[in-house]
């Protein structure tokens, strides 16, 4: 039987410490797209006291995972990139919004946009995935 | 006075609150180089079991902090990219090697490779820095 | 005096060998934005008889250059990525949008979208690019 | 019967229009490396009468799909991305190589390093290849 995207990414939340140690918020998923929230920790600031670009880079990348695992076939990450725009401090909620761009019957690209509560833009992430044919 | 890149790192790593939380290790510092240990935690691990791509991204993101910073001169991250070409799992050590590409006036370009303890190829990390004017 | 994106932009084709080696038409050009054409030619294939991706990333760096020069500032391109999503045949006509996403005073940051006849993506470009002082 | 690197890299190249455009010259090639040369030539030059940056691009796509195409097996580029690090001019030879990074049963990681006569990189591309399972 077919699991619904919000069943596949309950699973791979519940066994993924890490998101759950950045506290993820699931706010919307649905066939290729995902909505995360996050508020930004002490613990994810780096020497400058801005958020530390690997937690920016994380939410961005749980966001490709759940968006991309969303249809059914399970996805690895091969590729990605980000450019971070703003600095965002101890705090702030930030909001990642990944998108699809193209999928192919083997690969996915994504794009997410991390943004803060004023809606400026954090981080620009861009993501390209292999799509095996392995079903959740 | 001019800063050692060892005094440099040091100041980095005092205040750099998610280095810590990911125990990182400085094995090698100096001008447009830098090599960081750490160990893979059970809170590091994602839906799969494996090392969060988060993490990897995050090792390599501080390596290049670092190794970037060390001439002195103040330096933010414009661009990064990795490519996670193998799995890691908890227990392990991750070395992540940081090596200067090109460094001109205003931007440095670096590469990191993440490593477990065979010597495999973790991550593969590509970043870009803006080289301030403002010194440490 | 300031000048137009439009007259930035004739200043730039007018200079630019390759761009009309390609025969790039400019479809629409203002701040930030930018639309060119181009007739996919017999000398841009490569050796799948398909169009080189090289031409496709140089329509979008084209695309590109156009954009960000054309508030009046000279940028240079920092660092750029593309993924070749479709294959293009020889008589195609290829429409490259550009698209700003993010913009501060000394860098920019840009997409491209390389899309055929069909409205099909053939290409998908990312681009950062340096804000110089200096005035077209 | 397998075809040698030469051989494929021999076939690729007859059907290559844009490459002979370029009027490449293969310096080198063994499996999953490849250094190729080639002459800025007018036609090549943007609208700041320096190298269009699709043409260092052109010759570092082409040197990924000979390295990567070179062990017999058929590769198509998934993700590229490049830095200009330093402007070329009109006459000047560059000589592009290509090194493995990583490659597995699917998928492989190149570099690319685009030079000038005086050994300065003019160019750092990183390319993703798909390995099929298609021979040549």
């Amino acid at each position: 039987m077919i699991k619904s995207p919000a069943e596949i990414v309950a699973i791979m939340m519940q066994n993924d410490a890490f998101s759950q140690w950045m506290d993820l918020t699931v706010e919307q998923i649905s066939e290729g797209q995902c909505t995360l929230s996050c508020i930004v920790k002490e613990e994810m600031l780096n020497g400058f006291k801005i958020l530390h670009g690997g937690i920016s880079y994380s939410i961005a990348d749980s966001a490709l995972a759940f968006a991309s695992n969303s249809y059914g076939n399970k996805c690895v990450s091969i590729e990605t990139s980000i450019s971070h725009t703003r600095p965002a401090k101890a705090g702030e909620k930030l909001t990642a919004v990944c998108r699809e761009i193209n999928r192919t019957r083997r690969f996915g690209l994504y794009e997410v946009i991390v943004s803060n509560e004023t809606q400026k833009m954090v981080g620009y992430f861009k993501g390209t995935v292999n799509v095996s044919e392995e079903m959740w």
